[in-house]
């Protein structure tokens, strides 16, 4: 399956939306304008065109497997995970100090999407690696960093996230692992990890696993868990590779999708516990694996946008080439291909629509990231953050949720050839659904919404974004453009609903707790939508400038057309919503346990 | 994965909303009243939770196989078989002329619907015997009927329809299979047919496949089909088997879903010619295959039902075990069960929502079937006959759209656990998405729903059920129970909606096809959503009425509160939809084909 990257779309966010140039104008930033962003990214489309889209239905037909403990990759990823970490991409947003190349999340962002729309199987071995940095960087201590930092920023070593247990999914203060302390400072690891990715494989030297644990008599729940760094091979003074640490990967998942990445049940401690080193202070674990978890959660929401592309790519390329029946408008003499059917244009433009409103907003929100940890001013910063903060759970709920619907539609589009395996596009639909799950599933990602950033504080955050997004309204309505005056109509009435649902929810979380959370995930659906659209809407008024100066024609004309498209089909959808949040909570905890 | 027969619920339908009492009352159906249809449900219920629903997840981890033409099915399923037939399941819906026991569509949907639950890949070999022989039944010669209809109707035999070809999917007016008359009045078949559905088996004795082709002469387009039978085995005149005839079976798809059922490529007449009989008169073959696929589309989105249930079921079932977090509203003193979350509530009554709406309408649009085919009043026949007809596409496309929505929140209630394979729900997920796309692709049935049954009496038929609708309105708001004015106001909202789509499609068909066919598709779901919502408001009535009889307390709360469900948060779906449809069009095919 052949990928192209979007780079046109992506520059297009980048230049306008984010606004590269500004981000430039940052500290330490001085070398990230507009052309770097071209030339990395067109260096990375190059790379993940040949390098890593060839490789993944690989993946998917020869799984990683697993044999005695050993898990062997899939033939082909060991060479390309070389290449990836020759080519330096590894480091690519990591601190110059430890041998990365410092760029701005706007830029590693649309690197990251090209990395999973070509093979999101193997793309998550760095995003897991980017989180083990992550959190280093965050509490790690000079000690620690110097020895583990620099070999996960150049791919020599990789890292992983261990919280799942058993019987600690979602709910992380059930965790059970144990951390024992030792007399040189380090600790004994005992206990199961389950659905730990890429928790053992073959493509570097060492796993550097960051490992939730409580040490001995810390207090119950979530604040007695402790994080820790479990190397698969101990690290000698020199840095050279020791012993072998005692921790062993038991076994390996058969999953629905993602094959290519070994989902491991790690064991740590069989042999008399494994040695971990402590990152930052006891008890504080969970605050830094969020940290981390908020990077990786950003992550799976490009994910999701990535595999949108992928499907929507495919869809197209099928549509051109299917013959099949008279258009409708008698518009061709004879049967032509299907993507002059309506209603293959339609589902094409839904997926386009999705995915192009899911990456602007992605894109809007690096830029944020960015300027919260590099503006000079503390309140630019803090501004910054809560936009930031306030997007994530909608970037990696609302982006995969829709990722979902746009696989679904691009088997939908192939027709009885969409469901035999061997035409790639099933593949998607069954890749994609870990998005909602992984990370936090969608409904932990609605309740961070709801609780920390709508409720906290009192929907001050959320009904500033709404004044944001009137003042793009107000934009539109003076363009007085047929399609900006759509965008406008439609933006207001969504904006109006969700306004109604903050209240809801902000007047309610602590009274009416169920009947806030009944509507939590409808409320994610609800902003991402909105937030994506904003974006559309500002696209459009980007566009619609463009245009005037007799810019990229095509292409402008392309993105209002779309931008147009979600403002009448998907914004939409939104009133509906507000209705079934504000008025329908009770029925949805209405029916007794054991009437279900 | 063991399953429950939802009994209780199918017979709800069958008794209130379907009127099964009334339908005994047509000539030839006194046998088929209340205790007939709680008689026959039972019996299936045994069987389909015993000796299929067993065999399903066999079936998806050893599908069943093909090797030199042969194919092997699952290992069980030849036994099962031969419980099928025996048991007399097969003939149950069939003229008891040939050995069937003729009950009601209205029985024998639900008994479908329990078969496609317990195992959707087994349930398909019944499933296109069904067609075959309504094929035979409708404009088979007495002399063919005498040699296969028996056969058929007792499962000795099974059948199959051969209508896709590789060029020739959705367009069947590009059939090339061609056809040859013979002096003995016989004719020689020779052509590829691919994607049929247990083309090639080892369950039965012989295969009665019948074909589209085209008789050499005949005219282009679908105006030249012809539809022959084409047996595995040639049949003597004494009735036995005789020589293989010249069909094989080159190969097997390798399939996302229903694994366990062959879906062959079938190669006729590469031995000098398959021997084939005529069925009914030269040309008319789509004509008679459509009454054979009708009758399939009802089945498939009966199958949509089937296995949203079974997704339902496992997914209450695992909500109840796992233990994970607190409920928000602190109603345990610790980590409880997740059904006492808010959103996983919210997900479980969608699921049901969604199913019991469509299993209600396609109970009364089988009443409907019924009425049509046995009243003894014409004018009554033809009103049935229209209603059923306007259902069809309904039934088949939201039905099997919604089991896609239902199976993914079935994975999704299952959070990391549901990407696993051995966890089952993947399972569903798989197999659901073939539905949208066999026996006519969502946008083919939302085709049939804009052109025969909307544009051709200018929106007529739509109106009248609007009426009705609007009849079951006026019911609820006169009991003025809080319950009932909710469905009662999001009724009226999504009916207003309808009538103003119903305008636009049939004002608009000929003039402006293109914009008409761009909402397609979401008209369907709109009318399938509001058609669904209208039997779930019915069934609110039956409810509240059932109630005050002090009538089976729990069931009937339980209905309500689904009910209302299905109005706050399905039925509030409605209105957004006819915004795309009517405002939306001219964006849906805006965009340059070149700037996809």
């Amino acid at each position: 399956m052949s990928y192209s990257a979007p780079l046109k779309d992506m520059l297009f966010n980048i230049r306008y939306l984010a606004g590269i140039d500004q981000i430039a104008q940052l500290p330490g930033m001085e070398d990230a304008g507009f052309e770097t962003a071209q030339a990395v990214l067109e260096e990375a489309a190059k790379f993940n065109e040949t390098v890593l889209a060839p490789l993944n239905w690989v993946g998917d037909q020869n799984p990683t497997s697993w044999k005695d403990g050993m898990v062997t990759a899939t033939p082909g990823f060991k060479a390309a995970f070389k290449q990836y970490t020759e080519a330096g991409w590894q480091g690519l947003q990591h601190p110059v100090a430890y041998g990365g190349q410092g760029l701005p999340k706007t830029i590693g962002s649309a690197v990251g999407e090209m990395q999973n729309s070509a093979n999101m199987s193997f793309a998550l071995l760095p995003l897991l690696s980017d989180g083990a940095i992550e959190a280093l960087l965050t509490a790690g201590s000079s000690e620690l960093n110097a020895i583990y930092l620099e070999k996960l920023v150049n791919g020599q070593w990789t890292g992983t996230m261990n919280l799942t247990e058993p019987q600690a999914g979602s709910d992380l203060a059930a965790v059970r692992t144990k951390a024992e302390p030792q007399p040189d400072g380090s600790y004994k690891i005992a206990g199961t990890k389950i659905f730990i990715t890429w928790g053992e494989h073959d493509l570097a030297e060492n796993i550097v696993h960051l490992v939730l644990a409580r040490v001995n008599g810390a207090p119950a729940g979530v604040k007695g868990i402790s994080l820790f760094v479990v190397p698969k091979f101990l690290v000698k003074a020199d840095g050279s590779l020791g012993a072998r640490n005692d921790v062993a990967c038991v076994s390996i998942e058969h999953k629905l999708g993602i094959k290519a990445s070994p989902t491991c049940v790690l064991q740590f401690g069989d042999a008399g516990g494994a040695v971990g080193y402590l990152v930052g202070q006891e008890n504080r674990g969970l605050e830094y694996m969020f940290i981390m978890m908020n990077a990786a959660r950003y992550g799976v929401g490009v994910q999701g946008i990535a595999i949108a592309q992928m499907a929507y790519q495919k869809a197209v390329e099928f549509a051109r080439e299917r013959i099949q029946s008279r258009p409708v408008d008698g518009s061709l003499p004879a049967a032509g291909p299907i993507i002059h059917h309506p209603d293959v244009k339609r589902m094409l433009m839904t997926m386009r629509a999705y995915t192009e409103g899911c990456r602007a907003l992605a894109s809007v929100a690096a830029a944020a990231y960015d300027a919260a940890h590099h503006h000079p001013d503390a309140q630019t910063r803090e501004q910054n953050e809560t936009f930031y903060e306030f997007m994530v759970p909608l970037i990696k709920g609302f982006s995969t949720e829709m990722s979902q619907e746009v696989t679904s539609l691009g088997v939908q589009v192939h027709g009885g050839m969409g469901f035999i395996e061997e035409t790639g596009c099933a593949q998607y639909y069954r890749d994609s659904k870990i998005l909602t799950i992984y990370e936090g599933t969608t409904a932990i990602q609605a309740n961070d919404l709801v609780g920390r950033k709508t409720a906290r504080d009192g929907g001050q955050t959320a009904k500033a974004l709404a004044a944001q997004i009137a003042s793009t309204e107000a934009e539109l309505t003076a363009t007085a453009t047929p399609d900006a005056l759509v965008m406008a109509k439609r933006l207001a009435a969504a904006r109006l609903a969700f306004i109604e649902v903050v209240d809801f929810v902000s007047g309610n979380t602590k009274a009416h707790p169920n009947a806030v959370f009944a509507g939590s995930v409808p409320y994610l659906m609800l902003a991402g939508n909105l937030m994506a659209g904003w974006q559309m809407g500002r696209a459009l008024l980007v566009a619609q400038e463009a245009l005037a100066r007799g810019e990229d024609v095509a292409f402008m004309q392309a993105k209002i057309t779309v931008a147009r498209f979600y403002a009448d089909h998907i914004l939409t959808k939104v009133p509906g919503l507000r209705d079934s949040i504000v008025d329908g909570a009770a029925c949805v905890t209405a029916l007794a346990l054991d009437a279900f």
